[in-house]
């Protein structure tokens, strides 16, 4: 371990080489449940060629990686493994250009969501991903794919990020796509390594795709009496062809949870706020203030007609507020005592079957399980309250089942890390788990990367 | 062999393996230059586990399998190996399901663009990939990634599939993703099958995004005095913000050739035509015609702007035929003698400086180059007339290398096959294509999906 150390600091210098053991910061991410690591030490590279060599040493000596931007992942796959190193991205920082022309940005991993936000805002652009948590890095972001509420109408962190640099354990740097939407020129290792949770390469470097800045938003509330009908209400919204920026489901308690820990006040009257069940929030967005106020008739028409007990169109203040609560919902319900949460996704047409199980599943194990979730993308999470740990996995397990009947999967965004590991396991094809092991080995054949997320 | 054609036959029934010399149709695709290859045998297997079946006995016998849609690929990928099997596809070709609710088409690969276009068409929906040859399979078009004029608009063929079912040389099927858009539960497979030409898995299924249907379409045509002028408009369009469905470049030449081929008359007056060099096409299309107009009339006031000579807005009927004589470009190309095509691409901004390049290129080396392009993407095709072989080599050269040099890549939506091989392996990092090998092998250990494609 001297050695491994010595070796390290020659490489990035004494001062960002920190050892584990007085970095508890460094032996977690917000996944909830799981139990601090503090690796061997914390590594802060400043440059793609010192992250390569960092590699390049650990895969010789055997030695485990985990990669860390912000911390703010939801399934531990930043925490690192006993006797492994944790490289920081946080030196790594940088907006290292702002191409206009072709709308693209140069980003080191390191950059928060909050500069990229500041910085494309300036230049009349955006980098249409909010997974929700400002203070999340890019890095982060690919690791897990990233998704978030704006998903419906621009995809997720994997259908905007265009090209990469990455280090991979042999201690070669590697880029991959381009300033362009398209190649046909091999495989596609910037959609492989995108989602694969630091087990295959370290991102060094990556290329965003930029849209145009769109000024004019404009947030619909409606209160449902059912939660069927709202996830019903989700796939004709889509229909209707009206392409929300936004389209949230948001249940009852969730809804009075996140009012009440942010204090905000939607102006829904009583006898409304009592009779409903759930919640749909559209938000609509447009370069043209007349085609979005022509937009939000059509959609609270629509909204009315499909069963809605009221329609509000939010005032900008509020409307940002009961966005920026959805956002904290994670942390609301940490706050309230949820013993994990999940962010499953199925097709969006099947959600109000989806809800009809989470019910029986609840109620069949007494236990407590409310969200909200992206539902135009058929992305639902879920937080589950039960104490007991095996009574909570057999709710996982059966939460899980459901979802894979209806053609869902376990994760649409927060990704599998070390918490959702075994649900993983059990619930995927052995031919496919197989596969990937070999496209691991493939990347990875001394196996430090991120050692015991995906796989054991 | 008599052993593989008697085992084939037991899988897929006698009148389902054809002697591949009797077969010269399956000895090629529509690469210009490639001597055709008889394969051994033909295969038209009837379901995805008598393709299975059929890679495993392949895979036991080290019998390299080349799969098959239409053969309307454009770089060799189709063109089987000597002693090796086509496995066509001919009899897969159904729409297996149209899921109006989530907006998905599940297809067997055999389908063709020209019946998926009739059957979404009946449900206002749109499979919106249109690489131009609507007698492609979506087989083909998942092998290549194929793009086509409206991705600038909606993507290539990588963001509109959302899952696959494949078959692997072990004889095992595996599904990867679902009907959604997004999801974060290990490595994204569907991402990594698209475009690698064959050479990992066959696909047997595809879970295809669909989109509405939008009525309304306006396409406006401007002449300009130079090339540079043309793609220096393009950036500035995209900024706009005016989102358009089809952005494409014309040079004059090739306007010349596919208006004559195609006995189109433009209603261009000669003294325009006479000081045009190139053409830009852009298509408009939205759910509402007055929104239309105003877009139309807005796009012509910045391109007059912009310099254009005149802003033509085309009837119904001339701009279908313009697009149809624009996706025949390839078709004009060949018959007018081009000994070779490419479809390199770039970043958009940087297409003022190949140009120059390319124009360069062409006069030192006698060559005539000339072409059309999804501007909007940066993606260029040019047809090279050159007879000499070795010349034509050098010019393909250095064409890849001035792309390269500006942050470019070989292949934009054709892929590399064959055809383009020499060219992939002298350009791409080596420990790119070593990575690329071993992701093959993880998929592919005796090597027998489509050798010789993309690496030797």
């Amino acid at each position: 371990m001297a050695d491994l150390t010595a070796r390290l600091a020659e490489l990035v210098g004494d001062e960002h080489v920190l050892p584990g053991e007085e970095q508890p910061d460094y032996g977690h991410d917000e996944a909830l449940g799981a139990t601090p690591q503090a690796p061997a030490a914390v590594v802060r590279p400043g440059s793609a060629d010192e992250v390569a060599a960092i590699l390049k040493v650990a895969a010789e000596q055997g030695t485990p990686v985990t990669a860390r931007g912000s911390g703010s992942g939801l399934s531990g796959a930043a925490r690192p493994v006993p006797g492994g190193i944790v490289v920081s991205f946080e030196r790594m920082n940088k907006l290292l250009e702002l191409d206009e022309d072709n709308h693209v940005a140069v980003v080191q991993p390191g950059i928060t969501l909050t500069e990229l936000e500041e910085r494309t805002k300036a230049a009349d652009l955006v980098y249409p991903v909010y997974p929700g948590e400002l203070s999340a890095s890019l890095g982060g972001n690919i690791g897990t794919n990233a998704g978030g509420m704006r998903a419906i109408k621009y995809g997720v962190t994997r259908h905007n990020v265009l090209g990469l640099q990455a280090a991979l354990p042999s201690g070669e740097l590697i880029s991959t796509g381009g300033r362009f939407v398209k190649a046909s020129t091999g495989y596609d290792l910037t959609q492989l390594i995108i989602g694969s949770e630091g087990t295959l390469a370290l991102v060094t470097e990556a290329i965003l795709r930029l849209q145009p800045r769109l000024t004019q938003q404009a947030t619909v509330l409606a209160p449902f009496g059912t939660l069927a009908e709202v996830t019903d209400a989700v796939t004709k919204v889509v229909k209707s062809g009206v392409a929300p920026l936004i389209l949230e489901y948001i249940d009852a308690l969730t809804m009075g949870a996140i009012t009440y820990t942010n204090d905000l006040q939607l102006g829904i009257p009583d006898q409304v706020r009592d009779s409903s069940q759930a919640y749909l929030v559209v938000m609509l967005e447009n370069a043209d203030a007349d085609r979005l106020d022509e937009d939000t008739e059509k959609l609270g028409e629509l909204l009315t007609g499909l069963g809605a007990a009221d329609v509000y169109v939010l005032p900008g203040p509020s409307a940002r507020r009961l966005i920026e609560a959805r956002e904290k919902a994670f942390w609301t319900a940490k706050a309230a005592g949820a013993q994990d949460i999940i962010d499953t996704v199925l097709p969006r047409a099947a959600l109000p079957e989806f809800f009809t199980e989470v019910t029986r599943i609840q109620q069949a194990t007494a236990s407590g399980i409310v969200g909200c979730g992206h539902a135009g993308d058929g992305n639902v999470h879920l937080a589950i309250f039960q104490a007991d740990d095996q009574a909570r996995a057999g709710v996982l397990e059966q939460l899980f089942a459901a979802a894979a009947k209806l053609g869902g999967a376990i994760s649409g965004e927060h990704g599998i890390g070390r918490g959702k590991k075994s649900y993983f396991l059990a619930s995927t094809d052995p031919a496919k788990v197989e596969l990937m092991r070999r496209i691991k080995q493939a990347f990875d054949p001394s196996g430090v990367l991120n050692p015991g997320v995906l796989f054991d």
